[in-house]
């Protein structure tokens, strides 16, 4: 069994690894740290839990957390940065599901998430962890960045295309919508019920942080570098992401569909459906599945993509990676089907 | 135009006082204070009134509120008692939407709400603003306490059964379930929409403010007081309340539909509807009315109401008092139809 | 008085319609018909209108319409086309909500709605009633084709720019959110509640049929005719639709705030935000409101648009066209503001 | 592995039992048989299963069933009774989750269901498949009569009072509200989503068919037959019954907390919570639990039950039964977390 730590276990995606954890074959949760809940059980904060994960919240210790072998940190922006020098140097594999560790460029983190980045040598070796695209790098890995809900569904909508090297110039377009669970547990007016229930808004246009953490992705795999429009949305749902995706192919781009196809053929958690398909986010809400379709007419295309932002967009791929990691079958957790209705 | 001012109006009550009043034909806004958006334009907080409702947020000012004729406080509990006895000195009537009034009792009112009464020589004289039951009071009060939103609901629901008299010994019950604008604008954790969205629960079992202000209803025209259960519960939905009381009535109590239907006959808000009837809360939704349908089943009783929280259950409620307070028609700037769907 | 006749009010439409007029001012509803309810009172169907509308639905009779001054169709599509000549022939007005003269190609029409026209003599004199494009026309019209909600939506947000002919070459991306009950009342298992809540999907990707319709308008204001990529989807909520629009301009394209206030300066019901804003549809829910925002980068622009899709997508919008077609305040009638929360 | 047929598995709870059992270690599902899909691959019909059972719809074909050592029936009423006479006799078990063996008088049951019974020979043997309740004679059982929705969230709730012999006195108040999904996926205009979303009714009031089964299961434990009052009302969620139910206990009635805390100490899938709870039904969205939380002042008892109206109300608790008839573990295949957020 693999020694597991989460700091910062109190928030929705904390939570939801818990819930993949305590019914993962191989995993024991050793340690779960809270600042604001320190001291109480988690199955009085997360009563879903109750009679399935008997621990209460500590606080962060680091030597209780030097004896796990791997720490997940669900915790805000610039957290696991502090803590993932020491971790690696006792020998603890790290993956941070916050953004400490996605982009690459130090000065480019900070500008987005404005403060300077506390170990800026560590952004060359750590892992993004998209399986779908590193899998043999995150197989070797001590660090992680798990993606963002928004980049791992614009990104896996994308790849294919990007990857193929069939698109016309102009920019891609990723509409993208979210359920309100992605912004999380604190109490903030803007996300009361009363306020978000019946109705639908744009947020952030131009101005969102996963819009370079999408860019880095693919320009990695492109020739030449992307350009790329970002609008999400909130939707009146607990999970799901949704991403329309907008582009143009040269005239002479083949067989669109089998292009997907082919991309995912041997992806466990990423289904391409067939022509004509219109996914719903409750086909994968809590699975950690990514259902894709591509319509084409003539040079444009609409791609959709849905996933359940706290699994597939958080810590269902969280989990996945550790599997990786820790050379576990790559479904091991994460096989039960969604719930629907 | 009757100059009114409205004390509070950043909550969801304010703000629907506001909806309500802007259409008023016979009324105009003169004064709108907030201690958290003072300076800020009202449109710019709930952009539904732009157009409508052309005035910014003021601090409080006797001096300007005791320029209207009426003010009304949209406050939390203990605010309307500091200014209401300066207004009424001033020769301002005051409808006070909070608790502050609604207790005769002030030792009761300390006790419930954690705090001495300020001003409780005013308690005598305050008129409990339930039209149907005080309406000859309201039209000559200077000092109107508006009901809470669960008893208007159910003192509605229960007065034919206790007027009349025909109730059998035992308690009386009344389940009541409200949406979530009820629980106000306040940032709290567990009014988030993730925490509230495709959930149901109950709150304050044996606990709840509402409880000894029903009774009080209640006992004030009954011959014995009455023995009140009440549990509230959360719905997720934006507004609305559904109460369903259980009551025994003696084997020798006449036709009670006919007994609802005569007790209501001339009231304009609320409609006794047909037997067999199950009212569903849309019907009111953004409504002053009330509707009751009225079931039994020999000595066993049940009676569903239905309100909208925000209008019948609070703003609505206080603009029918200010239309019998100051002589014009009961029905004055009430009277568009909910919107369905 | 104008004498109101509506057809087919048993869906979401005209209900809403009946809503509407059932407070307006200066109309008076003759006759109300259903093809499913004949005999039903109007308020035993939607209760919201009990107390306000004291009508009964009754059948189609040609001879109790035309004794109207306008009648409203809020049927399905291909039924106001079989009415309208004899209609129009016995001089009553006509104001079609389904699509039956919103095309003015009939080859085109037949080919979107499977069906021959019925009276294509008629496609060159309906007008199609966007009075924000089209408000002389509307004025002296005999019959109106009420645009479609997407329609509504998408216009409204993209004129300024076709009109002023900033346009970069590419294609206009309308990416379109609808509430529910833009779906309708019709049975069907795609729409239940637990089919839809808590999920989010597109439809009719490349197939809807409000495209050919958006096409057709802008294309009346543009040099060059536009090349439009429309995606629909279904939130769950009540009302409202948001469409995201993505359009690129020419370099030298001049300040897109100021185009936009000053295309809408004097629409009473078109709302141009200040920059950097994100309506939200509940700000303008049951209210005949469109709000708009215009977001630049460079040559990029994004344009959010929210309406509510059964009052300024569909009755709403048809009452504005009855009073600009008998002389009427163009708001009269639909000055409430919207319910919030 | 247990070969298992699923007869009339297209509706919402048939669903649930596929997820249940795809992911049950000793389950196979060998046959899926429905009326209306049959050659439908069950993945497309619920996209949540796909990659998970690889399997189409049949047609009922009784020797296909007849070589499954279990079959169930999620089927609407009436369907089982004409099957489970042949697939006792080839020595299949049956689990019937409709309501044809839940009443053990065949009179009774025709008056609630509308129709003669077709196997009242098998109704003394059925067994009301409650295991808190009736353990034993389900290990043993041939013919289980899987308990409804509602009647096992209420007599859950009720059963420790009753058995115990301490009521006072007078009828027991069932105040019960469920999630949508209870009524089923056939399409009904009152189940559509934009009728249902944002408001509450009650419905069915003195006239649903749980009463009868509720009073017959707390009559077999009681001393005096109990008197009911059972009211259901539809909340616009998904998944979830809260049952608030009212009892008033003798003066020398002893501490109910330990009462209901020991009446459920072995069982695997009730929790009895801490004094002064309040339980939300998100807290067993998906999952096989049911929570209870007994609160009370002097006499009077407020007891609130939880549970997943399609698990514990029927597909989960039809496992748990298929697991005690076949002597598996209890909680095999029922043991992951609820989903929550």
């Amino acid at each position: 069994m693999i020694r597991v730590g989460v700091v910062g276990a109190t928030g929705y995606t904390g939570a939801e690894l818990l819930r993949l954890l305590a019914g993962h074959p191989q995993a024991c949760i050793e340690v779960v740290t809270s600042r604001t809940e320190s001291g109480r059980r988690v199955a009085d904060v997360y009563p879903n839990l109750r009679g399935r994960l008997d621990l209460a919240y500590s606080d962060v210790e680091p030597r209780s957390l030097a004896r796990c072998e791997v720490v997940f940190f669900a915790t805000p922006n610039g957290t696991a940065m502090q803590h993932a020098p020491a971790l690696l140097g006792a020998g603890v594999r790290v993956i941070d599901l916050a953004a400490d560790f996605r982009l690459r460029d130090a000065a480019q983190w900070a500008h987005w998430y404005g403060m300077a980045h506390a170990c800026p040598q560590l952004l060359a070796e750590a892992v993004y962890g998209l399986p779908e695209l590193h899998r043999e790098a995150i197989r070797g890995a001590r660090l992680v960045a798990n993606p963002g809900c928004y980049p791992t569904a614009v990104a896996l909508g994308l790849l294919p295309l990007v990857e193929a090297g069939v698109l016309a110039p102009g920019p891609l377009i990723a509409d993208a919508k979210s359920g309100v669970s992605g912004a999380g547990r604190t109490a903030r007016q803007s996300l009361l019920y009363a306020e978000v229930t019946d109705s639908f808004k744009a947020y952030n246009v131009f101005a969102h942080r996963h819009h370079p953490e999408i860019v880095q992705t693919l320009a990695g795999v492109a020739s030449d570098p992307p350009q790329l429009v970002f609008v999400p949305h909130l939707v009146p749902m607990l999970r799901g992401i949704h991403a329309t995706l907008y582009a143009r192919v040269r005239d002479d781009a083949a067989d669109l569909q089998a292009l997907y196809a082919e991309r995912f053929a041997c992806e466990p958690f990423v289904q391409v459906l067939e022509p004509g398909a219109h996914p719903e986010t409750r086909e994968v809400r809590a699975s950690n599945d990514c259902r894709i379709a591509v319509h084409r007419q003539g040079p444009q295309v609409v791609v959709l993509a849905v996933i359940d932002n706290l699994v597939k967009g958080a810590a269902g791929q969280a989990v996945q990676n550790m599997n990786l990691m820790f050379g576990l079958a790559e479904t091991s957790g994460l096989a039960a089907p969604g719930a629907l209705p």
